[in-house]
């Protein structure tokens, strides 16, 4: 021993493979690596076939996360020049939920020339919404047999979840569902490969499929009437045994071990998912410090000591996201993408000829005006409904709203409204957590935008009235996942006994923090009483408009057909 | 006689003045001759100086229409050839209220040496809206004594009307006040000019003066309880003669014919309002025919039998647009300048290009775009707001909503929703009109906008029910202007007795008509209900967010200075 000792993590994202080597001791990032896949996200034509996919699907072929293994490992290796005996633990994390069937041996059904041309087969990720309708059925059904896990998810489960996508299966290619053995998660099926054992994690199975460490899943009798083929669906086709997150799911096979250069039986641990492995990694490992995982969308993690019901979150889970404690999570299914479609579709030439002579991003130069703006000037409120509302209303029908336009109103007044509602929308998460007694004392952001973007930090931070600190990596969940490689491994191989104590040394904060300025505040305050008016007007159905205007674009796009 | 006569009508404008020389027996447009004012609209500095104008000051240069008269006259008489002893009329229109004050002699003040240098002594035009403090004033003690006058005009003198004009001047410039001899409408200090004197004409005495036939001006006691000052403002600074539309105000002055070229004391008639004068010229002259000015914004003009309180139109006057009808109108203040705001701020580069590459206007490629959308699929609702509402709300403080947009939303899209909006606006506008007892049967248009966009015709016909025709002159005004000249020079002359028989002769309608499509009609019709809920919901005080809006944004500018 006495040298430095590492640790790898894969975050196996949805367009890559990213894979970082850790210095276990301070959480160095040493090396990364991206394998971009070669399939990318499948959602027209099945890959070397003239096969056309139905709308909403979203497939992925898992030969890429095996090129990714093959590829970024061997990479951090050798750029870093660590010595293979020195990496003593490796961690992964997935999208999710993002499931295949396998067969007896774990092959995924799409691998086998005989199923090869069946859509069904491949894996289906996280944004394959095709199986919306039997998430619909799924939840009425709940909903009449009084199902309390149903509670546990906002009262919805989300057609992003396992078992409208193993129902959707069943319901369109029945002879996929009784040619696989199982269905697993794509963070398990990474861990077979690597250790060539079936472990399946207890994050996608609590967040994902509606298991809880008391209860397991839901009965029988459940699955049964929604399918009688479903009845035994847990027991014929998942597996009712979870292993919680940090532990040693086994050790890495020789063929892995050749693939990548590492020593066999590298400690590996139990898979996790993006997000979840993301909260260790921006230090927070106890209750009163919400992560905030802002992208596209934002997810919103915040650890409890006790179950909680809160509406419109998207889970309760214990042990879900670190062990001992109940690990929330709410989201908003729309954030950075609202900037996007300003800056895409509602932005005039001058703005992009500007940001070009500067050599900017459209992005920069929207939030560079948008600053010189003092909170309330642009006039403007926005519902940040553009891709409908996940946390706390639960509803993908809901649609966006721009109040408060006039002849002059400009497109960086626009930009700082739509920061202003997604941050109404936090604050409202927020606050809907606290009513229902789980602290969020502070903020801590990680992801894309934060680095990004400085007005909205401090946007965020004058809305909630909290301070607001960033994680210091770019990279969470990669991070994350070698700190739980490193918690595999154990102290005794120079890693750590727990996920705290490796948050403790491994993740790190960046010195900036935002707070909230008492005069923009006190303007905020006044602002957001407004939007959450507005909210529950057109959130709670006070005024439907908005699903009459869904229903009535349905019927106009059907007749002309 | 035997040979042809002609009438001659000059349509002076914000931005320019349009002269038509117009063939009496047929309404044919023989010459045309526009002149842009070399002042324009004033709004930045005064002329030749470096004096700032105060925010919502809008002024214009009387000399401008006098060179209008000495360029344009000749120039139509020069195209068309025409002998000036053919030319049997003259007739004139203004915008309104476009006030001065002038001299003894009828000098405008700002054309005098001492005065020149004073914005107060200039020409205020129609969207001078500097007024508005003593707009909210007036309006507020017209309340408190309960004052008739305020239901003839929708429950709100205009900041842009005649009184809080005078009343500015008074507060602001109270010399100005003091050294004027007269306040006189552009429409009259025009016939002034031409005939040597002053006869003041019953359109804006009753549109913009607050003055009825039966009943004259407010009383003295009112005027006093503004400001002691103005308690004699109409003995003192106006007049209490006011002639009827149509009448022969006199004939051509010997310097008028020298600058035009046409025969001294040719029949000039009694000065007009652009968009009153328009009515005649759209062939309309009785009741049940809604005329509706259409461009930048929408003037909705109707007769009827009966003098009617109908909520929120600009104004009823008896003999106010043709004579023996009581004259409604109301108005949208922002209709072409919503779609201008969507090119001009909100309209991507590849639409620009799109357009460019096609040799198209940008409304073009988007109207075509949108023409493809059904009814409904765009799945958006606006309200048209960006302008505040004039009718039926009269609330300048309103401000634009658009409600459904997703991360699909696209330009056309927002284009169709715009369009769809004022033509909701419309709708209630003849709603309102109906239920008070005032009948719109069928739909005439003028203006630039029905020229410009058949979409937008048939989403007006689809979401009204009603059908639409659409005036065969371009330039409704001057050929209105001409018309009351043949109406002034009278039968005997070669002209007409009344305006009722110069229409029948003069004005035309378009063949095509827009009809009613019963498919797009029933969508509509469940979209309208969607609409009439939110502008109550938004514009009847249920949710002040856009006047809370309103406030926080004043608020936040005066914190910047």
């Amino acid at each position: 021993m006495g040298s430095k000792k590492y640790s790898i993590g894969i975050d196996f994202g949805t367009e890559s493979g990213r894979t970082v080597l850790v210095d276990v001791a301070t959480g160095e990032e040493v090396a990364t690596s991206v394998y971009e896949y070669k399939d990318g996200v499948i959602d027209e034509l099945l890959p070397h076939t003239n096969i056309k996919l139905d709308p909403d699907f979203a497939l992925q072929n898992p030969a890429d996360y095996i090129e990714t293994i093959k590829v970024t490992i061997p990479a951090v290796l050798r750029e870093s020049g660590v010595d293979p005996e020195d990496v003593i633990g490796l961690g992964t994390d997935f999208t999710a939920c993002t499931m295949m069937p396998i067969d007896k041996e774990g092959t995924p059904l799409c691998m086998k020339e005989e199923w090869r041309n069946n859509p069904h087969a491949w894996v289906k990720i996280w944004k394959h919404h095709a199986a919306q309708p039997e998430a619909n059925r799924l939840n009425e059904i709940a909903r009449q047999r009084g199902e309390e896990f149903l509670s546990r998810y906002g009262g919805k489960i989300s057609s992003e979840w396992l078992f409208p996508k193993i129902w959707q299966i069943l319901d369109e290619a029945p002879e996929i569902y009784e040619a696989s053995d199982r269905f697993i998660e794509g963070a398990d099926w990474i861990v077979l490969q690597l250790v060539g054992q079936e472990k399946r994690n207890l994050c996608t199975a609590g967040y994902k499929a509606i298991w809880e460490k008391s209860t397991g899943y839901p009965s029988d009798d459940f699955f049964a009437a929604l399918d009688p083929r479903l009845r035994h669906v847990v027991d014929d086709k998942l597996s009712r045994e979870i292993y919680p997150l940090g532990e040693r799911a086994g050790g890495l096979t020789r063929q892995m071990a050749e693939w990548t250069g590492l020593r066999e039986a590298t400690a590996v641990s139990i898979g996790n998912v993006d997000a979840h492995v993301s909260v260790p990694a921006c230090t927070v490992t106890t209750p009163g410090r919400m992560v905030m995982i802002m992208g596209t969308s934002i997810c919103h993690m915040v650890l409890g000591n006790e179950k909680k019901i809160v509406e419109g979150m998207c889970g309760v889970v214990e042990d879900g996201i670190i062990p001992g404690y109940f690990g929330f999570e709410a989201g908003q299914s729309c954030v950075g993408d609202h900037f996007a479609w300003l800056v895409e579709r509602a932005t005039p030439p001058e703005y992009h000829e500007e940001a070009k002579k500067r050599g900017w991003d459209l992005h920069q130069l929207l939030e560079e005006r948008a600053t010189k703006l003092k909170p309330g000037e642009s006039g403007l409120l926005a519902l940040d409904w553009w891709n409908g509302n996940r946390s706390i209303l639960v509803d993908v029908d809901l649609t966006g709203m721009l109040l408060g336009a006039t002849l002059a109103t400009r497109a960086e007044e626009i930009y700082r409204a739509l920061i202003e509602a997604t941050a109404y929308g936090t604050r409202i998460i927020i606050e809907t957590f606290e009513k229902s007694g789980v602290a969020v004392d502070e903020l801590v952001a990680c992801g894309g935008l934060p680095e990004k973007n400085k007005l909205l930090m401090q946007i965020y931070s004058d809305v909630t009235g909290r301070e607001i600190r960033v994680a210091a990596s770019s990279q969470t969940p990669a991070l994350g996942s070698a700190m739980h490689g490193a918690v595999a491994a154990g102290k005794d191989a120079g890693g750590y006994e727990s996920v705290f104590e490796a948050a403790k040394q491994m993740a790190h904060l960046k010195a900036e923090i935002y707070r909230p300025i008492p005069e923009h505040q006190a303007v905020y305050e006044r602002l957001y009483r407004e939007y959450l008016r507005l909210h529950d007007y057109f959130g709670r159905g006070e005024n439907d408009v908005m699903k009459v205007l869904k229903r009535v674009k349905v019927e106009a796009l059907r007749g002309k057909r």
